[in-house]
């Protein structure tokens, strides 16, 4: 198996993978524009714009979209990140054209009806109530905007309530104008598709359109601080990140090599040492995320108010001491770990789809599988204590906690520690 | 594709589904036991020994567990329900005997200590307070109280927290030797895996078993009722239950087209009700559940204090309307979603190994899935609409409130307008 791509004039491109013996598809479009393409006052606007995709088009009315895909057993949904929106299908193999038509036609020609924009304004204000009672979600913004302050890969993808409360029409349309050009655009398949079948079904619809120029968001620059929240929960809940190589950077694998080592299994050193030997919590992982020009390195736990002193300290050690002695066989587990992780992944359509849509998107073309085990493989001790080493004496951390956190240790503390 | 069963003398069932194109696998112990099997005193002991399997065996450390697994890249875990407790793994081909010899060591041989049974508690607690933390989460415990009272499985899976503290190696053991037989064991395996030799290594692990009395649970009885719990959080969060039909059920696939029909996609009566048209929720949906000898219509949505009065209205008379109009073409589609889904679960080992074990429960054999598309064929709308009318007209109604629900109407009020 191997991936297919074609790119037309105006910069639009598609990529397929055809997978033997699968009879459904993941079809769809990932746009490369999200929370963090916004100006301030747009905070918000990504996401809501990818809401009233399915609000109607100049063809369909809301109703009409969610038939056409559910009539024949298909699931249609969206998600919108900092860097991209992506609007997809599932559906059996039969459907694909129909898939197709729909997402290029929510995609190209959502109607911002006045109505349906106060409906949805509604439901969108839900979805962040339901983000604020969530703590172990809502402090994954908090810590974001803790570690970005003031900039826009540092703002919630949901934006404020107030900001969600004041758009209109013109809004959704200025960043339409703005980032929703061809160019930005990958059709992505993978599953029970053909590759000539689909550019010729896509051609008709994306190759009219006008290339328009690409703006830059602002660079990412990563800053120590914390956010505290005290509230009545069950649970104290502590989140800390430090900044972790981009996407293209060369350390890129072996920043997620040692995060799996860190804390990404039941094998790793955050698990065992704070789950299985001291039961502080149920819930506790690090990993390691990227952006364009920035990542971040991740660790969460949920603990106890009494327990969140020790969790804290101990989780500082277990950084610190990564960088001195993370030995070969732990290394060589998560390197295991991620390599199984991508095969395992390749078998669903879905994870397929997007895995090539995010790699033409980063590389401008599709590294075959063997690449990446390649550099996973190419990540030993040395370079992950390396690595970790860097990561410690230059990054600085960001720390989000929430709950009943009155004997949690400040950041100052923390950073000391970890010099020390 | 067609799945292989093999049972032994001692009534352990192994049942695997090879998948050609597909290099992993799914490899897991489906037990016949879960939260409903537990007396009072013992709730949450299922799920405990669930926990304590990973704990260390006779000749594994917890760690040794983890790393065995995670060393060729695999992933394991498990979960309780109130009628099973799941063990499983997912692994490449070469793997597929490892994670049988580790799965069996740790339900078998499980070693209880003491000190580990300690530390784990304290796990526990922790993801009993996650839960609490959670509203969409915690409610559908509450919701399980109130449609089933005082019975073993309206019980929380996780049990309450002044009796896990309390919890020893007896209780474990007990428990282990009333439901842990081999007759309550089923072997399912899906994916780069071969019958035969999956049965050649279970032999010696699982043959040698003595068979045991299977222990039947107290029968369900759906009880109308309502809890509200009052808290300040961003969202009114609202859960209703009707009883519905078993697993063994006549009518079981006319309960889950029609409550597909009613909450199950964004073509769904209630999706476009509430969020669509109103704007009232941005998470709403009903789902059909079963268990051996009962089952459940849930319906949730999460709201706004000031919505709460509309939304639980306007899903009574949604209910209403779907015994009285639901048309053919809505049927339809609920039946075209419920096969697509389905297929597509087909194409994942997890699903399907999930999927063989229950249907070998169930049905003592694992019918091919043509006869539950056939099944879901002969589901039209007369069948959906007088399913609803006996539904509404004999089940009476469980309700739990949980945050800003002042404005909420009681279940009698609710009642009463489904009567109207």
């Amino acid at each position: 198996m191997s991936a297919e791509v074609t790119t037309f004039a105006n910069g639009f491109r598609i990529v397929t993978e055809h997978m033997p013996g699968i009879e459904s598809a993941t079809v769809g479009l990932w746009i490369e524009a999200g929370a963090r393409h916004e100006i301030e006052a747009q905070n918000g606007v990504a996401h809501f714009l990818e809401h009233m995709a399915f609000k109607g088009t100049a063809r369909r009315s809301a109703l009409q979209i969610a038939e056409e895909i559910e009539d024949v057993g298909g699931y249609i949904n969206a998600y919108t990140s900092r860097e991209m929106t992506a609007y997809y299908a599932r559906i059996l193999r039969a459907d694909v054209a129909r898939a197709l038509d729909v997402l290029a036609d929510i995609v190209l020609n959502p109607a911002f009806d006045a109505r349906e924009i106060e409906v949805e304004r509604g439901v969108i204000l839900q979805e962040i109530g339901q983000a604020l009672d969530t703590p172990d979600d809502i402090i994954f913004d908090w810590l974001q905007e803790t570690a970005y302050p003031g900039q826009p890969i540092g703002r919630s993808i949901l934006g404020p309530s107030a900001q969600v409360s004041g758009f209109h029409a013109g809004d959704l349309r200025r960043f339409v104008a703005e980032h929703y050009g061809p160019g930005q655009m990958i059709l992505s398949a993978a599953g029970a598709v053909d590759h000539e079948t689909l550019v010729r079904l896509a051609e008709p619809l994306f190759a009219p359109l006008h290339a328009r120029p690409r703006l830059v968001p602002e660079p990412a620059r990563f800053i120590s601080g914390e956010r505290r929240e005290m509230r009545g929960l069950e649970q104290a809940h502590f989140a800390l990140a430090l900044e972790a190589p981009d996407y293209r950077a060369p350390d890129f694998y072996a920043s997620q090599v040692f995060s799996g080592a860190l804390g990404g299994g039941m094998s790793s050193r955050l698990f065992q040492r704070l789950r299985e030997d001291r039961g502080l919590c149920y819930t506790v992982f690090a990993q390691s995320g990227a952006y364009s020009d920035t990542g971040l390195i991740t660790i969460y736990a949920g603990t106890g108010a009494s327990e969140i002193g020790d969790l804290a300290v101990l989780t500082i050690e277990e950084l610190k001491r990564a960088a001195e002695d993370m030995r070969e066989d732990e290394v060589a587990r998560a390197r295991a770990q991620m390599k199984a992780g991508l095969l395992m992944g390749l078998e669903s359509p879905s994870q397929r789809a997007e895995r090539l849509a995010k790699l033409l998107s980063i590389w401008g073309r599709v590294p075959d599988i063997s690449e990446a085990i390649a550099r996973i493989e190419a990540v030993d001790g040395a370079a992950v204590r390396a690595h970790a080493e860097r990561l410690l004496s230059h990054s600085g951390m960001a720390l989000a906690l929430y709950g009943p956190i009155d004997r949690a240790p400040y950041l100052s503390a923390l950073s000391e520690r970890l010099a020390a």
